[in-house]
């Protein structure tokens, strides 16, 4: 009561969208796999299908949440050759979906129908959970998952059971329940699972552009002035 | 002499275009080393600055050789916010180099004002060993450098020594000499650097393209007939 907050609105959209993409490809492509192979020797004579990965080229990408930073990511997939843009969501039509061709369908089309599945939308109670049991059930088996949102939209027991079972192919994380994830967790002995501690944001640009608004909503602040973003409650 | 030869022409300009972002996206990022942090336990409380990376947010990037490769590259990155792409390479002005407001540079503008390299020229006398140390040496500090073409383009020395002493900021190879690369190698101890096992065209889509091409030219040949695609010597 009577305390003025600052935030930092939208600055992290490009980075997070560049991560969202950057996991994504790594994940289709399993860089993190084929790297250990070459420090570990498992890289020897040319064979056709090893270390083979899933392409853009031709797919259909679900994303989960087309708000700003969905958006952007579309935005960056598309000339990777996606042939369709499903979403998902709750509210109003985004205005970017006509820029995607992008179609709206209920989750479980998206689901099934989808080759690479990003989220991007935000925690609230409606989507607590979203991507459980049923709805990796549905992807296909040589569709890969990534979430880049908040860790508790996926329920990482049934991603487990995916993962390991082959109903999907591969998944991404940059974001876990809890954080940081025990180094024991069971995700982190897969071989078709990469992790990232949570670095949507992580390039020098965005965190000195945070640290730039934060100063400047504080000094506003202490000389009683309006903040260049202030929460409004 | 009197032997007959099929080839499989451009199949993997999408995969290999596809692999040199995730490449640069993952190294520009720290993709290996960040999700080796949530392995290890490196991952604890938010730090301002921890695993920060690159992004390529009004970046400059330099195209070595903008052929059909090259190309694909950039049409994927402009998304990304590049503001300005360079390029280097011999033969005509390429097609392409509008599309994007590409300008044509020296070797050494290009690697002066580059935020980030990406190297897409083919093999000749004239680009082997060309990555060398006066080229790196003129690099930004912060700049990121991306191979997926052959590794003779580079000297793997001067890109060691580069990397060691900060003269650039970290590089990514899906190419290497020798190939494999052998596991004692000294670029496979830098944490800044990330090698991959020549993994350009590695999609089930492209390999698949390219059996059925392969099995197509062959079959021609056996019938005595044209082939799809026979190289003309």
């Amino acid at each position: 009561r009577g305390i003025r907050v600052g935030y930092t609105p939208d600055v992290l959209t490009d980075a997070t969208a560049e991560l969202s993409v950057a996991l994504l490809l790594s994940v289709c492509r399993r860089l993190p796999e084929a790297a250990e192979q070459v420090k570990g020797g498992g890289w020897t004579t040319w064979k056709p299908l090893w270390m083979c990965g899933y392409g853009l080229s031709n797919s259909t990408v679900g994303i989960i949440g087309l708000g700003r930073i969905g958006q952007a990511v579309a935005r960056r997939l598309k000339p990777f050759g996606v042939k369709k843009f499903l979403y998902t969501g709750s509210g109003p039509k985004p205005e970017g979906a006509a820029e995607f061709g992008a179609e709206f369908v209920p989750l479980t089309r998206l689901a099934e129908e989808s080759d690479f599945v990003v989220v991007t939308c935000a925690l609230t109670p409606a989507t607590q959970g979203m991507c459980n049991k049923d709805f990796f059930s549905r992807m296909k088996k040589t569709s890969v998952f990534v979430n880049t949102s908040r860790g508790a939209v996926v329920n990482q027991e049934d991603l487990y059971d995916a993962l390991a079972q082959g109903q999907i192919a591969a998944a991404g994380l940059d974001v876990t329940t809890p954080e940081p994830l025990p180094t024991n967790h069971p995700l982190l002995s897969l071989k078709n699972c990469v992790i990232l501690p949570h670095i949507g944001s992580a390039t020098y640009a965005t965190r000195n552009t945070m640290a730039v608004l934060a100063a400047n909503n504080l000094l506003a602040g202490l000389r009683g002035e309006p903040m260049p973003h202030e929460l409004q409650l």
